[in-house]
């Protein structure tokens, strides 16, 4: 619960994932860390139970943004194959992809904006849930790829936000190769924000955490609720919906607030 | 309703837009002008009925394409902050947006293609305004942000057609951080078409604009409604009325007339 | 029906589509040839009618990813212009291009990956033909234009897959100027996934078509099915399909043998 060191922390032992608080020194940046470093992160059977209640535990906590990092070299190798291959049932492989489903759109659902920071492999639901997250920042060694077409399994549920974010023929190559783009191509593509030097991931995590943090909480809130229902919507629903939104976000104090301040900033110069 | 000099004209006084016929020398082209330089042409209520107007009036008149410029310094600070302070009540905020909605969607139904000319600082609705028509074309100088966030207001509606334009994570950074991003970017993630030089706006949104209005009239305006409705259906469906629409635009003088000389011009060759 | 020589085949006498199996030398991969050169490969009714049954009789055979290919100097020109014009019917171009709009989601529909290999001009429906296709290889020689805007025709088909990818303003402006745009271009803006020179293409196209080839069959067909189906879904219902899809996938031989060869291959290590 105390800030974090700027490397990311061993975890406790028996901890898949672990939370902290005030991040990166940044009040109100909450991280939740994947730590199965042996098995580059694999979201096993237990590691997603964690992580859903993690992530749960912080929807309706004080946190302002939350960042999924990970623990050892890789950032995550999607499912684990070994507990998969242990389970040749059709209702457990279904029962796994819905919660696996299931806990990547609680990243979209939750109140705050979740930014991964990806510093190594992503591969498959590792790569889902780089997509997932509303932002990511890599660095320069960070590598993506939805690689389940190679043991011939379609990365089907990662086909989902991929789709959502980068075009349609570079999604479809990525599925149907199953090759890896690097860093600067995911920045090109729009699976992630922002790509920096492997030295300087956590200030660059810090710094957008920060800048998000420094927000009026209820605007961020509402708005990320809005941002994603309007998608799914034709264009004049999708205004109605934004409109209602805006009145009942400007009508809040944070915002009368706010542009009080920021007419009287602007009458004082 | 002469044509207009290569400068942005002062517009008459107590004018909040003003509208050119024939403007940059090109028939056809009307220009219409956020004239209210002195507020960064933000979006009074007055401007925006003025601006409805205009466009009301342009949607049944002769004109072949639209442009949208502004006067002074900036090209649109978004709303009227100081006139949505001053009435704090949630049915003026809910009028406020359900009008100027209807006016950013006026842009997209209105049968000519409207060409957002930007010389300088597009904030939040002023932004959304750029996002919202056919075509952008910015000068260097151009920057863009829905910066409603730092003041606690979520740019709800420039969100709807800025996640249409952009990239998904492109457009949840934007709105989430308030930040700007310059001419080279807006151009790379798509929410402007080209970047000229200053001194070459003008006569970069005059080729543009002559480009369109030399094309045969009655398929610019079929093709602009198609493009957007089918925009909003499955691809089946959208087929289904693209095939009709092009059988009836085929079946019609100005194409069966243009491919006729097309073949003979290639036959003469 | 023997392995292609690396250049285009010259087709047989007579016939407006060719097909060869094991193009390339690629075992599985199925080109079909646009082979009226003479007209720019330009889409006749016959063409079109070559081109269906070539894809129909595709679709059901061995083949594990085809290759749309086309002989001479043009990839493509679009409709036969010739032939649209003797037939001054609405029925007739009402039935035109719903036979036209069928042969192309017939690409989309079929259980193989598409490729096409672009070498030159594709215009109009030509360009429609690059845009549904799965995957684009272009070489730096080829250039895309939608441009039945010039002749009074907007291209209202062609809007379907292009407005699907590449960015709103980019296709607009595509749509509404019937300006080329270069291979470069089109990389950048979604259109192809690579661009090579000239002297390369086939071997890029190889290559790709060969990557594909060895993946699983199961799990190429299944995934092509979903990938398009979920995209017309909101995002839980895509989530809920794709996790449905994905546990067939993994409940059959060849994801249990892949994944199952995976984890003995890195036990080995």
């Amino acid at each position: 619960m105390s800030a974090a060191p700027s490397s990311l922390p061993a975890g406790h032992a028996g901890e898949l994932v672990t939370v902290d608080h005030d991040a990166y020194g940044v009040a109100g940046a909450a991280r939740v860390t994947l730590n199965r470093p042996d098995a580059f992160n694999a979201l096993s059977d237990a590691l997603l139970g964690e992580l859903q209640a993690a992530l749960d535990a912080l929807a309706v906590a004080d946190a302002r943004v939350v960042v999924i990092a990970a623990a050892g070299r890789a950032f995550c190798a999607g499912h684990d194959l070994k507990e998969m291959r242990a389970n040749p049932s059709r209702d457990y492989y279904a029962q796994l992809f819905a919660r696996c489903s299931k806990t990547m759109l609680t990243i979209q659902r939750m109140p705050q904006p979740v930014i991964a920071r990806v510093h190594g492999v992503a591969t498959a639901a590792g790569c889902q849930l780089v997509a997932m997250c509303d932002l990511a920042v890599a660095s320069e060694a960070a590598r993506f790829a939805v690689s389940g077409i190679n043991l011939g399994l379609f990365c089907s549920t990662p086909a989902v936000p991929l789709t959502r974010s980068l075009s349609r023929k570079a999604a479809f190559e990525m599925l149907m190769t199953g090759e890896f783009i690097d860093a600067q191509t995911a920045l090109r593509e729009g699976l992630v924000n922002r790509v920096v030097a492997e030295g300087e991931l956590d200030a660059a995590v810090a710094a957008l955490a920060a800048t998000i943090c420094a927000k009026p909480r209820d605007a961020v809130r509402a708005g990320k609720g809005l941002f994603y229902r309007q998608l799914e919507m034709g264009i004049e629903a999708a205004y109605q919906l934004a409109g209602q939104t805006m009145a009942s976000n400007m009508i809040a104090d944070c915002a009368l607030d706010g542009v009080q301040a920021f007419i009287e900033r602007r009458g004082a110069k």
